[in-house]
């Protein structure tokens, strides 16, 4: 059997191992995944955002807890922004997966942004793909918002949570960043600081004035406290009824479109990566590093003709 | 007279200019930068790393005067990794903007990561170009060394200089991320602090361990408090030590190149990143999209087929 086909028989392994290939850029990984889209579509999708310190992995824990309490099947993907020089979110997510470890039907899955051979939204939503194509109902993608990658993924979610705290100035950035317009729930954690209801009253002007036209949704602030699992109740409400106003018009029809673009053109960046790591393994490159260097050619010319050389070149191998 | 006809001539204000449209991935700054190219290669670069909070921008701002003192022009490129969440380090730069402000040979300009049109290496590489152009002697560039393309442009300087402070676990993080292998100098930043010396001697062990092979220059640990400019004198003699120990080998020469190699490769990527972002705009994009949602075409199958159609078409187009 190939690894697809596991994934798709509901093997955890077969996808950890494919989830490992794919963050490994291996084209066989690709191969894999496209082999998993007919048995892929079925499960919701929500995109967690939040800094480094809102309590958004322990959120995300309490929501896990509650949705195996509907019975539903859960994945988790985790956007690890481990820097070179400052360590990573990995203690959450180990704390999480110890309370989890034992309930086969909650999948979760770090991917680290560090070093990768291929692009991070196309690991990102092949791994959604994977956890789709394994059984799981509701797939939570967990970033830190704060590259343009990032924030695709998470526009690319059916339902999005920003995740925020009182006295933190995070509301001033997340309307920098352009979250306040995708987002659809927003979650004031660590309510029981000072400032959390004046944040709130803040925050629903803010997204009063940032109303998306033609949109029916108001983005609705719940207050929480994660520690204590306070509003974790709430929140899985808000959720549901997001969820429903989705499919009550052409929503989720518009999600699922957004993230077949997305893949569909990472898949596309992929193939011209792979072009451009060929040019600069070829002589004809360091031969132009060689004319730059002895004034003989500028940079951006000479990328222009290396690109028209090895177009033509592998235009004519393949016919 | 053309923006980079008025850098050459030292036009301080045309040269901001050129580096702004360089930001905005505008083709016509790489014209530019294009232009400038027979008239730089002839600075020092400098690449400085380290995690936030280790002072060193307040080290940047010593040796900048320490460099002044000396009669050399200085530029100044700080790679800003601001966050869409967490609000980036502009404060430093602002306090270093204000100290040599009214120097017009100390030129400072950071350069955002998020959201750029262009490539974050190519418009650093191009910004150290523009200063070259300038006349600048020393340029410094200033990274938190948190991805892969600020260590390739790290990699691209001729002296690198990594900061660090005692009890931060700095240390370990580098040796992880590769940035061992590829310094010339460790600052071991407020050496007030308890455990410096233990700090200095640990490195020294894990120095010694890596060296690279081949290589004569044994990374020397400087211990500095650059709130108290202690350890300046002595920071800016080993730099240019190891900038001696450069031009008697032929280290110069490879630094060079591999500068020229990063910039060939960033205008590929650029040229290529151009051609993906007009497949998006494609009514036969939109065709495979709906292929893929309807069940007739799986993502990865679909970008190659794109990819050909439409370089076929772009090669008939041009004869």
């Amino acid at each position: 059997m190939s690894l697809a086909e596991r994934v798709i028989s509901g093997d955890v392994r077969a996808a950890a191992r494919l989830i490992t290939l794919l963050e490994d850029g291996s084209p066989e990984a690709l191969e894999e995944i496209d082999k998993l889209y007919p048995n892929t579509g079925r499960a919701y999708i929500i995109g967690v955002t939040g800094a480094p310190g809102t309590g958004k992995s322990t959120l995300i824990d309490n929501l896990v807890s509650g949705f195996r309490h509907q019975g539903k099947g859960v994945g988790v993907v985790a956007i690890d922004p481990t820097s070179a020089l400052t360590s990573g979110a990995l203690l959450g997510d180990r704390i999480r997966m110890q309370r989890h470890s034992t309930d086969d039907q909650v999948f979760i899955r770090s991917l680290a942004t560090r070093g990768w051979a291929g692009g991070l939204a196309r690991a990102t939503l092949g791994t959604v793909r994977v956890m789709d194509a394994l059984g799981k109902d509701i797939i939570m993608i967990e970033t830190v918002g704060s590259g343009q990658v990032e924030l695709d993924i998470f526009r690319a979610a059916d339902t999005t949570l920003a995740v925020l705290t009182p006295g933190s100035g995070d509301d001033i950035q997340m309307m920098k960043a352009g979250i306040l317009e995708v987002v659809d729930i927003i979650v004031v954690n660590k309510a029981d600081k000072e400032g959390a209801d004046y944040l709130k009253s803040d925050l629903e002007t803010m997204l009063a004035a940032a109303k998306r036209s033609g949109d029916k949704w108001v983005p609705p602030v719940v207050l929480t406290e994660a520690t204590s699992n306070k509003g974790t109740e709430e929140l899985n409400d808000v959720i549901f009824k997001h969820r429903e106003y989705l499919f009550s018009g052409r929503g989720m029809e518009k999600h699922r479109r957004e993230r077949v673009r997305l893949e569909l053109l990472e898949n596309i960046e992929g193939f011209v990566k792979d072009f451009t790591n060929i040019i600069k393994t070829t002589a004809d490159f360091e031969i132009r590093v060689d004319d730059i260097l002895k004034g003989r050619a500028v940079p951006r010319q000479a990328a222009e003709e290396l690109i028209n050389l090895l177009a033509e070149r592998r235009q004519k191998e393949k016919g």
